[in-house]
């Protein structure tokens, strides 16, 4: 990943919490240039508009995504569908740590894909991109016999990231972990053969 | 149910559809009143503001989703399970025909739940109540031995509506009902002790 300016990593960064929060069209420049102390001029240095912001913001979040794969699914200390369930619990941590705000991909794919097929595609593209990624580990799983023999690994990652997204909601709507926990116990109860 | 008058139910159900499709903030009055040719003091006659009609429209919303719920949670030629998987299967068929954009109570709750109290309570009380009606079915279902003996009717009921939504996003993102159908296989697989 190229190098980012340390101006523009704290507008990203400051534009991801508040659309974590309050959305895309709360989004306001004036305030994020007021809460970081940046001037105008280097927004328009850095993004081309709104939208490009937004867009890198989404990326910003990938590579938090990202690094939270890497830390779970490379770790060969535990068993595969473990480290699948380590990374959502590390999600989890994170959502505890903002308040129970959900996820951003769900939250800009809500709000944004009925009116943007650039977020609409984009929002889709990651979550994929994510599901990909566990369906790996999955596979792995099967190999090792903790999933069934025939289990399709896509198909169950897909389901899994889908799921989560659901329970993400009604966390956000509940200021509550409680779903988050309960969908990955009833996943991980019954994708497992015994 | 107080009768609506026939202006007011034209804006509601105007409102409705474009709230499914772009989401509260891009809602213009203009285009509600230009598309159902209503004057102006016509709907600040029915409506306080807004966000008045916002949360009216989910009422509506919600009716027919009470309908749906009515004709098959109450259909005694179908066992319990049965009739909650039907539901689902009817919202689908609602879903194909607005061209796959999802939930309604997902797509506000994920836009206005960081900005509007008055929303994020509104589409929790919405869900909930589903969850709460779909739970007595599966009440029905433990007592017809469908469900494993011990299962808590309500947490099950809570994971398959949080599940949906989840599945919903996916669909509205993909425009394709493959996530819809995914994810209901796996819960009715699962739920049942064989």
């Amino acid at each position: 990943m190229p190098a980012t300016s340390p101006t523009k990593q704290q507008l990203l960064e400051q534009g991801m919490a508040m659309l974590l929060k309050s959305g895309y069209h709360h989004l306001g420049l004036a305030e994020i240039l007021e809460s970081t102390g940046i001037p105008k001029g280097s927004f328009y240095h850095h993004f081309k508009n709104k939208e490009d912001f937004g867009l890198q913001a989404i990326d910003l979040y990938m590579a938090g995504v990202h690094a939270a794969l890497d830390a779970c699914l490379d770790d060969s200390s535990l068993p595969p569908l473990r480290r699948v369930r380590r990374f959502f619990e590390l999600v989890q941590d994170s959502y505890r740590s903002e308040g129970y705000l959900g996820c951003l991909l769900g939250g800009l794919g809500q709000e944004l894909s009925g009116v943007s097929d650039a977020f609409r595609a984009k929002v889709e593209q990651c979550i994929s991109t994510i599901a990909r990624r566990l369906a790996a580990s999955l596979e792995a799983a099967i190999r090792d016999g903790d999933l069934a023999p025939g289990t399709d690994p896509h198909a169950m990652a897909e389901l899994l990231v889908n799921c989560w997204e659901g329970a993400a909601l009604r966390s956000r709507l509940r200021r509550d972990p409680a779903p988050l926990g309960q969908m990955l116990d009833f996943y991980f109860r019954h994708a497992s053969p015994s």
